[in-house]
Order: C-alpha cells, then structure tokens, then sequence
C-alpha cells in the first residue's frame, strides 16, 4: 500500500514553519508498511490544493493532509479536496453542536465563520478533535482513502493516534512485514565515547541495524528491524539491547518516548519521598520541566528560584561568608542551597543548581558553562561541577538534564565516579 | 518568478529526519521575491527523482533539489536529474582532483565510488562545497534553473549563501523586486475573532497580503508584500498597520521575533522595577521563560514556585483562612501568593498563578483550564480569570503568554476589559 503526504499552508512555503507533522506521519506510516513515497506541502490556494490532490490519487492509496482546516478564510483543504473529488458539503448538526459547545466552556464568543468548520464531506467519518474546533475526516472515494488531521502537531497527533491508527489497523489486517525500531537513550556520555563502546557491534550489525543521535544532550541509539510483529521485533532486539546495557547501564536513563523526568517523578513516587529544588542559573527550568509531567503534586512540593543573592541569603538562608568567600557560583553555595531549601519545604530530598549561563559574566576561573549542582537528604550530601558549552538555552538545559539523570542515580543508589 | 524545492532521502520519507534544509531555502527564496508554490520529498529512486523534476518543470522556472549527492549506491539526484533533462555527465578533472585530495589532506583512504561525485552535468556551474566532497551544482535549461545542492544542512547553507546567492542575485537584478515581510503578534484574541474583526481588509487585500497563524496562543499577522526597498514597504505597509492596530491595539504585543518576555523585561528595564513570581499550576514556566532573556538578572529577583498548598501557608504566607474557604485555585488565593511573594524578595512587582493544568484535578465548577493570574505592585492589586483549552502544556503555556501579558499591559498603564 502506498501512502503520501500532503502538508497546506502558506506559512510552510515562506520558510515561517517547519514542517513536522509530515515526518511524524512518515515515521507511523513505515511502522505499518505503507510505503511514503512522497511528501509535499502546498500553499493556501484552492486550485493548487486541488492539483496536488489529483496528482496524489494517481499515484498513492492512502493521502494525508494536514493543515488548512481552521476556521479563516484562508482555510481551504476541506472545500479544495471535496472541488477535486466532486463531493458535496454539508452543514453537520452534531459539529455545529460541539463547536458552540467548544466556545461555552470556554466562555469565549464564537464568531460565525467558525461554522464554517461544521461543513463535513459527504459518506465522510469525523474524527473527533478534544483539543480544538477543527474535527479530521476520513473519505473514500475511487478506492484511494482521504485523511484530514488539523495542522497543529498537538491536535495532529492525537487524532491520529486515538482514530486514524485504530482504523488503519483495520483496513491492514493483511499487513505483513514493518518497520519497528527501540531507542535506547543514555545521558553523561559523549557519542564518540559511545560509538567507541559499541564499535564491535555496530560492526556486526545487520538486523537489527543500529544509529546514533545526539539530541539535547542525550544520545540516543536506534535499534530498527523489520518484522511482522512486535514478538519477532523483541526476539531480534533482545540480546542486543542487553548487550549494550551490560557495557553503558550507568548513562542509560530511558527509552523511546520517556522523559528523565518521568523516571525521576515514578522513582520518588516509589520511594514516597518530596522533592524541593533551588534554582538560580536554570531559573525555574527543573521545576518546570518535573511539573510537566502530570501527577507531578504527588512528590514535588516546590521551588525557590534564588536569582538574586539576596533570595539565596534571606530566603535560603545561604551564609553570607560562603558567597563572599566562595562566590554564588561555587560548590558551598549549591550545597548550602539544597540544605537551604530541603529545610524551608521540608522535603526528603533537594536539588540545587547555581552557575552562569552567560553570553556575559564569565572570568577567567568562572567561564561561562561552569555550573555546580548539589544533592542533599537524609545521609545524601553530594555535589558534582560541569563547564557546559553552547548557548545560553543549551547550557541552561543541559544544567537540567545533568541536575535530573544525578537525582535519578541518586534515587537509585548507582555510585556515581564523582559522587 | 516561481521557485519549487524537493528534498531527495528515503530518510526523509521513513520520518528518520526532517526536512529543515525546504524551510531554510523558502524563507531565503522569499525575501528574493521568489514565490514556492511546491516543496517536495522523493525517496532514493531514480524513476522517482526523474518524475518530480519532470513534474517541478512544468510549473516552476527554478527548482532546488537537495540530498542525493553522496558518493553511494543510492545517491541518485544527479543522474535522476540528468536523464530527465538528456544532459549526459562527464568526468571532471579538476573534481577528480579536488576530491583525491580531500582524502590525501584527512589522511583517509578514497574508495574508488567517491569518484562519482566527480561526474558533473555538461554546461553546469560547479559549486564547490569546503566541506564535504559533494559540490553544488546550477543547471539551466530550457529557460528553467536546477540548482543542486548537498543534503546536509551545514553544507547545504554554506553553498547557498556563499555561492547560490550571488548568483540568484545576478539573475534577478533585471526584476529587482523581492518579498518583504512584517508580523504583528497578538494575544488574548481568538484567530476567528481576529478574523472577523479584520474581514473587510483581507477582502481589499492586494497589496500588502494579510495571512493569520495561530502558533501556541499567539496570533501571528503577517504582512507581506512585494517591494523594491525598506522605504517602499514601510510605505505600503504602514497605513495597514496602523488601521490594524487602530482596531486590536489592546490585544497586540510585539511584532516579527520579538517574544513578550523581552518586552517585559525591556519595559521593567526602563522603570527600574523589581519583578518576582510566585507560580502553582505553571510550576516555573514564566520565571524560566523571563531568565532566558540575557541580563534579566537586572529586574528579576527570583521566585517561589508554591505546588504544595503548605508552601503557599508556610512561605508565602496565604492565609489558612482563604485557601480554606476559597481553595487553592481562586482570586483571593492568587492576589494573596502575589503579596506574599512580593513582600518576601521585597519587589517592586509580583505575579502568581494559580490553576489546574490538569489531565486531572478538574471539577464540574473549577474544570481543567481554569487560571487566576494576580499582579501586585504599588497601587496595583489585579487579578483576572481565565479557562483555557488544550493539553496539560498548552494550558500551562497560555498560562504563562497571559501573565506575561498581562505584565506588560500594566507596565505600560494600559486599562484592560477585566482589569
């Protein structure tokens, strides 16, 4: 089965937005065997919607397109792909319904035109969209099947998750090989560290076959097979996963989709410990980045985001002797902010971050990337020192990457070399 | 002119990477007034490759293509593009040269298909690429340009400003126009109702163009227009502008990559303030999102992010009282976090935020979404009420937008609706 992508909107043309729904759907499609042969994204323009509409069906089974379904003038997928199959639109009750309903709850007027997204297809299967006002549609015609998601990722995503796949998977019940992969992702090691690790078998590897990303911070390390079900895909990946873990266990952190910060927040869930954190480089990063994970209130009791000394001494309680004699950039000052803060919110264990993310205030001996984290519980009371390079962004991101893979160690009694 | 771009990599059709050199390349092609109606992905396959140039031929006088020049079995632009056109491809000597010692100066051995990137088209221009063995190429023929360049997006970026653009230069000083673009950025308005306010001037629009995005609460307006100056845009675009904001000033913030954070941080800047923040439901978003601006260590003091209601009593000093009879999510609690805060780092100016970012905590009369955003300074004493829709992220994110914007709005001594 053959699939393609069709990406509207003019923003995408004009370089505005990256055109991530496209590979996203790609990377699904493989999983299920249909081959994407193209991708391509068009304009707001009904007459050119229209032909890439035509040049798909002569030429792909199954024809995604994302965008163009908001409620502006300028929203035209819907109207452009109904001109091209000659399918009329009707006004659907039940979207009319749900669209007044959206803007109730949310005590917002509604403007008239956002009727216009309760024109639906003719024989057309409305995928239900929780997120927004645009619904994604299913349409068959000619045997070739037309899917309409919304062009924000989110609302993309979902639906495609929650409707498209269930009937996809229905539609492939005679699917046979696709493309399945396993990403184990590992942090506190350089990738050519890991690439010197793993040389030998990288060698050898034909299925599954093995790539390395950097991301952020992180390596990621790819295992793709094709297979005809998740139980041969587990079989070929096994031994080979368990081969890399025994050599690199200590940086692996996670894999696929989980972040370091739900492995912190399930371990601290685990232990029923409280978290606090002491924040002055990463300003609010750490906090922000363990609150987005929902459930988040069950171990995180809070913050203080000590930018100013001042807030490190009043509020931390961090003794003015340290900051003078060692700096707010220093080793004494993350320890004594962690013991500042676990105290404040009695917590059973805190972290605490200090550093400078630049571009300015870096010296000789304190360059810009130096950041010292600290650590400290019941029996705990470590710190540990990094130069971090990049950006401003980078360095504050990677402070939190570091503070929350510690945490996590920590949490799981690993030894760490500098602990 | 019409300009069209496809991206050759089966990488690309399995979502393995994403197609970011096609958003590079339109944003560039845009500001020389060249409009891409197309941009396309086509796997490793010649009869593919072959198809899309056909197809780019018929609609678009210069085409792009990038990926496929490697030295591999499946790097197949060149010949695909070649047969299509019936050039035929000679052996470069100075290619040959050039890639041999490539080699010699890495003190790698070539292997002997690295010599088939010495394959130039007859007639080409040959864009020598300094960092990789793959150089660029532009092709004319029949009054249409092909201009190849390397898949990655290093190379590809060195070779197009370096060498393309001179080039594209030369080719276009006869016309000498190119697309121009402003955005203004709005907040708390819906892209429908914006919409509809503005309807009567996208009807009239010719030139300058009007288009509307949506992106993470935002509502971007882009004004585009084709010009052969700055002085003849700000012409064209400035009455526009004006009669726009003349309707929506309330709702505009900034304009082009300007983010409200700065502004914030420009206008507390220019009053000497102090800021401090005192976040719940948005556990540290806002603070971070102020401290990823350089220097606002100048204005921000620091913050308290109270996700225990015991951090709320106990440090900011929320009476037992109020969080009892109005609970945590509610105006007297976010005016009382905002006092609290403020009076604790001793700032000129205090923001809380208190709400439910959900997927749970919702009830039938405080749902998911809901958000009290309190601002407290020297005669200041506001709090507004929000329910915003979409994920636990989007609602802590829009969270942060408003507060952010409701700073600046008192900051500048506008008077809200609710305000």
């Amino acid at each position: 089965m053959h699939g393609e992508i069709i990406s509207v909107g003019t923003e995408i043309l004009l370089g505005d937005i990256v055109d991530t729904n496209s590979a996203y759907l790609a990377k699904e499609l493989s999983k299920y065997g249909i081959d994407v042969y193209y991708i391509s994204s068009v304009g707001d323009n009904k007459e050119r919607i229209k032909q890439s509409v035509i040049n798909a069906s002569q030429r792909s089974q199954i024809i995604f397109l994302t965008g163009g379904l908001g409620p502006t003038e300028d929203d035209l997928t819907k109207e452009a792909l109904c001109e091209a199959l000659e399918i009329p639109l009707y006004e659907d009750q039940n979207e009319v319904k749900r669209i007044k309903n959206y803007f109730k709850n949310r005590e917002i007027e509604m403007s008239t035109n956002n009727l216009k997204q309760a024109l639906i297809p003719e024989g057309a299967i409305i995928l239900e969209n929780t997120l927004g006002t645009a619904s994604g549609l299913i349409l068959e015609k000619d045997q070739r099947y037309y899917i309409l998601l919304p062009g924000p990722p989110k609302e993309m995503k979902i639906l495609f998750t929650n409707q498209v796949i269930p009937w996809l998977n229905n539609k492939l019940r005679t699917k046979g090989t696709f493309l399945h992969s396993h990403t184990l992702k590992f942090l506190g090691i350089s990738e050519s560290k890991l690439d010197w690790e793993l040389q030998d078998i990288f060698k050898a590897q034909t299925n599954p076959t093995i790539s390395i990303l950097a991301k952020d911070g992180e390596i990621h390390c790819r295992l793709s097979a094709k297979v005809s079900s998740q139980e041969e895909f587990n079989e070929i990946i096994t031994p080979v996963k368990e081969e890399i873990l025994k050599r690199l266990r200590e940086y692996y952190f996670a894999s696929d989709d989980t972040r370091i910060e739900e492995i912190v927040g399930s371990l601290l869930n685990k232990k029923r410990w409280t978290l606090a954190t002491a924040e002055s480089c990463t300003g609010g990063l750490i906090a922000q980045r363990i609150t987005d994970i929902p459930g988040s209130s069950r171990y995180f009791l809070g913050g203080i985001i000590a930018y100013d000394n001042a807030v490190k001494k009043n509020i931390l309680g961090v003794p003015e002797e340290i900051l003078e004699k060692y700096g707010a950039v220093s080793q004494e000052t993350a320890l004594a902010m962690a013991q500042g803060v676990r105290k404040l919110l009695q917590a059973d264990i805190s972290l605490a971050i200090t550093g400078i993310a630049g571009p300015q205030g870096g010296t000789a001996d304190k360059p810009v990337g130096l950041v010292y984290i600290a650590l400290v519980g019941e029996n705990i009371n470590k710190w540990e020192r990094f130069i971090f390079s990049g950006t401003r962004n980078d360095i504050r991101w990677r402070s939190a990457n570091w503070a929350l893979y510690l945490l996590k160690r920590s949490l799981e009694q690993f030894e760490s070399r500098s602990f």
